[in-house]
């Protein structure tokens, strides 16, 4: 028996069984990101009672916790096996309780004029006679003809239904037509309520659903989570390589995504009231190997030079072929792709934008696990993309998260006592960093001399929140009496490495296609941020670390989750699908692999803001009056 | 242990195992039409020792099998269990092992100018080089509109196999076209050898399949079976009643018939050295209850007044999501139905003989389980449906059999010693009789006088092969001395009943639709009767018991498997297709059941030839001259 805190729940568990499987067998859930592998560390558990009942700690467990922690009794949830027969009594600390997703997944969005693919009607069909005895489906589109003004063809679930529908509707049904091509859905009588869709995102770290009501326009709920796929690499290349590794492997990648969008189904349609059945459209975008991984196409050639698309036209294919469990007549729309390595959410981002029809010079980047770069105007259009990692979606970083509740979306140094002041989404206790701040933690340390533009600590620097242990350092952000987890949140020396890999490969990507396009920075009139770094992101931190090449601030604007947005808009509209495989066919793609600058360029943008200051005349001068301000103080 | 005779296989068997379980896990096949229910006694084994190892002989068994064959160690092998753990050895009858299907399944075909849904072709496609990267599909594309010049969609199963197709052929692809609108394959390199189709008869009582080169036109390989819906009911309306009966018996039926044209698919690829993945298309037709059943749509409201099809106009669905194990992205092309109760065969037949295209007035009888009648000519046709039985297939009668090896196709009864002289189909010894030889014993009995124009035995008559033993009466056609099983080969008064309701509904049918039409016998210029009842019917014979009205007799053709001609003939041209959905809708429907005179002419027709004479003038002068040589012989 194992009882589990602060639940105080006994269940029954089986030798042999892990920690986390009695729990999730008896319903009680605890955090876990990598499906039980012992990645993510993620599943910490603290053992109250019946230590000498479990396995000895793994190599695994002594690798990711601390001695401290170890010694405190915490354990791995995924890694520790019941091993004798007395009693267990074990913790979820509130760090490992699943919390409540309030994730900001929204962008910036134009509006659009509604026009959805899918809608309802209702028709009255004529009784046959024995005198005229016609088939049900012909006085189906006999009747529909009436009311459309065309004969659409009749889908095949939908033929499955036309005579129990017919008849339980007494010779009234409502039909979902589909484009007006085709019947997807016959149901008996006036409609029931509702005519809803959903908008994916797939990113690769991340995933984010929206169900809209295609009716009002009115998106009604957001669900998101971790991309399922991570348990099979972190990164695009590692997931290609993982389909390559063996013949069932896309096919493994392609359900774990699935389940995965099925779960937000689920979640958002709970959350609106919704059957799924309800949801007659889904729209889709992603890069490009994961919207060819979702479906089902090998994205092997996509990482091999010249790196092509198996297919760049939009895509339509019945939910049920994918299993995407929608209502089973209902299509999925994935959108257009630019190129191997920019996706059908670059596209999804221009069109939330606007930049495609922008007679200004405009710079687009969605920042994610991998960056995609736009630049040009309505006339031309070039993308480029790179590999940033995940640093700025709160993964890779020590106490990194998701710019969900609880987590610290901004921080201010004090330049003078270097203490930090933090602020979290829904005001809580913190448990965590999202991205918007660990862009300010770096700026902010930089600004007040706590780190060099190295990004390495200043030795001679001592302070209550700088703390040296062992050959490492850290800055505590939030000591363990104001957090949630009762353990610092800290910026490690390696989490300062991760941002400045990934900062350095934004940098790089923007500003060699600026290069090669022939634009400087003072050219850009206007630039858009994307990604999923939380509520607010301050422009001038994120230049101060040398994200981007030094736009002018007033004309830099974090936009959110753009991809979402542009998924969105298409699901609402049919002109804005033909506009995306419109705009897809005209975007330019740069292959900065090709650049022989690259590798250079790279390694100089690792600097904080960049190795050639006279790159950044306007965060130097900022840089310079802080710490001028700084010295006078401490004088 | 179990030995199994004649081959000697010694094998193991579970206690509470069946025998015939025992046998098929063995690989050992028994013969068994209705899936081990005791239903169909045709797995009779004969237990040479080891009987004590057994169950004792259920109730089906003792209702089955006689007080001699019990005695002489008959058993089914569905119902006899094993009890005991001594050697068992049970002998396979020949008539109880399965035979070679050599099954007379063609019928009358119309040549059709070769154009099939489905042709392949080899492109050229470019590669993508860094400066011009294009999708693999728009490469595909552009290649293929050089060749065929438009661009077709990409099928769903083809899209996934596109980047692999092209770099395994090294750039040069075969691709598969359905009707030059859709790529349903792509394969790497020159194209493999073989472009086939199947064409599917789905009957009440059998199935039948033909698979078909389509670059040649010629069909490589035909199969046959019985249908194993039988085992849900033997006819349309006991099938449509068990659909009815709980949720998931229509998906049961479904499977069921799907799963028999699989095993024929893969019987025919394996005799002409096909692999199934090479069939890339397939036409089917049926009743419109089987075509419903077939395709998954609830056949519920064809039996009920006014018997709307569901849908009439032809449908294409993917045979993957049929679950047809053709090529993963191959069609499968129902044909179009007429009405409730006149399905795509009749289409077929119609196809096949031409009679849509005729000037002279011509009527069509296709016989089967239900017997479908068309009557017209190329201005103007009319159609109807009667439930005749399946006895002119074989079954219901003690000893019919369908028409293939070992089935006596030919009887002749010598008016003076009443002995009869029979011919078997591949002129071996007989098994069975089959259609044509029913025909033939009933017609020749009647001549003989053996029975009377009511169908019963003459009392007063005694001849060595007129058989009386408690109180019934039966024919030997062949003693068991020339039979291949062992047993004499009879017909029974029982038999002789069955005959007699299934050619009077075929009768009434056919008179009715005539007179409504105002079309009297002689009126009737070509009358093609089909069915599978053997090679070669006597048309005199089958209008001497009055299968239907007389007709001069050099007007009557038996054309055989029509339904299959017509729907190999669409197989191998849309422009068949096209003119099957324009002939279907052009077919006015009469429904029989709404006639007032039917049950009383239905009853006169019973009769041998007809309770008024006066309507078979020509018979009635055979039988005179008949058996007035008999009297002048015998006196």
């Amino acid at each position: 028996m194992i009882t589990f805190l602060p639940y105080g729940r006994r269940v029954e568990a089986r030798r042999g069984e892990k920690i986390l499987e009695a729990a999730l067998e008896a319903g009680i859930r605890i955090r876990s990101l990598c499906g039980g592998r012992g990645l993510c560390g993620r599943c910490r558990v603290i053992v109250r009672g019946g230590g000498e009942n479990l396995s000895p700690p793994s190599e695994t467990e002594k690798r990711t916790l601390s001695k401290d922690e170890l010694s405190e009794g915490f354990r791995l949830a995924c890694q520790t096996e019941i091993a004798g027969l007395g009693d267990i009594v074990v913790e979820i600390p509130f760090e490992s309780q699943p919390y409540k997703q309030r994730l900001l997944t929204g962008g910036l969005e134009r509006s659009v004029q509604l026009k959805p693919a899918v809608r309802r009607v209702v028709v009255e069909v004529r009784k046959p006679t024995l005198k005229n005895v016609e088939s049900d489906v012909d006085l189906l589109l006999e009747a529909l003809e009436r009311e459309v003004g065309n004969r659409p063809r009749v889908g095949y679930e939908a033929l499955k239904r036309v005579s129990s529908a017919i008849r339980e509707g007494e010779w009234t049904v409502s039909v979902v037509l589909w484009m007006d091509r085709e019947i997807i859905s016959i149901e008996p009588g006036r409609p029931r309520k509702g005519l809803y869709g959903l908008a994916v995102d797939v990113g690769t770290t991340k995933l984010a659903a929206f169900l809209v009501d295609l009716e009002s326009g009115e998106t009604v709920a957001t669900a998101s989570d971790m991309n399922p796929q991570i348990s099979y690499g972190e990164d695009v290349i590692s997931r290609i390589s993982y389909t390559l590794e063996g013949e069932g492997n896309l096919e493994k990648l392609r359900r774990a995504v699935t389940e995965g969008i099925n779960r937000l189904l689920r979640e958002a349609c709970e959350a609106a009231g919704v059957e799924p059945s309800m949801v007659y459209d889904m729209t889709v975008v992603g890069n490009t190997a994961m919207h060819h991984i979702f479906l089902g196409i090998p994205p092997r050639y996509v990482s091999l030079s010249p790196y092509p698309p198996v297919v760049r036209s939009p895509v339509d294919v019945k939910a049920k072929e994918l299993g995407v469990e929608l209502n089973v007549g209902a299509y999925v729309h994935a959108l257009p792709v630019i190129a191997g390595f920019v996706g059908a959410d670059a596209v999804a981002d221009i069109l939330a934008t606007g930049i495609h029809e922008e007679e200004a010079t405009s710079l687009l980047i969605d920042i994610g696990t991998n960056t995609e770069i736009v630049l040009g105007c309505r006339d031309e259009l070039t993308a480029c993309s790179c590999a940033s990692g995940p640093a700025f979606e709160g993964a890779h970083i020590t106490h990194g998260m998701r710019a969900v509740e609880g987590a610290i979306e901004r921080i201010w140094i004090d330049p003078e006592t270097l203490e930090p002041v933090y602020k979290t989404i829904g005001d809580v206790e913190p448990r965590g960093i999202c991205g918007s701040a660990i862009i300010d933690a770096v700026a902010e340390m930089l600004k007040a001399g706590i780190i060099g533009a190295d990004g390495t600590f200043r030795r001679d620097l001592e302070a209550p929140n700088i703390r040296r242990e062992g050959g490492t350092v850290e800055f505590v952000v939030a000591p363990k009496e104001e957090t949630s987890t009762g353990r610092d949140i800290v910026i490690t020396q390696r989490d300062l490495r991760e941002v400045q890999l990934a900062k350095a490969a934004i940098y790089t990507g923007t500003s060699i296609l600026m290069r090669r396009m022939g634009i400087k920075p003072r050219d850009v009139e206007k630039a858009f941020i994307a990604g999923a770094f939380g509520n607010y992101v301050d422009p001038e931190n994120a230049q101060i670390i040398g994200m981007y090449p030094e736009i002018p601030l007033e004309r830099v604007r974090f936009v959110g989750n753009t991809a979402g947005s542009g998924a969105r808009m298409a699901l609402l509209s049919t002109d804005v699908r033909k506009l995306a495989a419109e705009v897809a066919g005209r975007v330019r793609y740069l292959e900065l692999g090709a650049d022989p600058d690259f590798q250079s360029e790279f390694l100089k943008a690792t600097h904080l803001p960049h190795m050639e200051p006279e790159r950044f005349p306007n965060v130097m001068r900022i840089l310079k009056k802080v710490r001028k301000a700084d010295l006078r103080k401490r004088a």
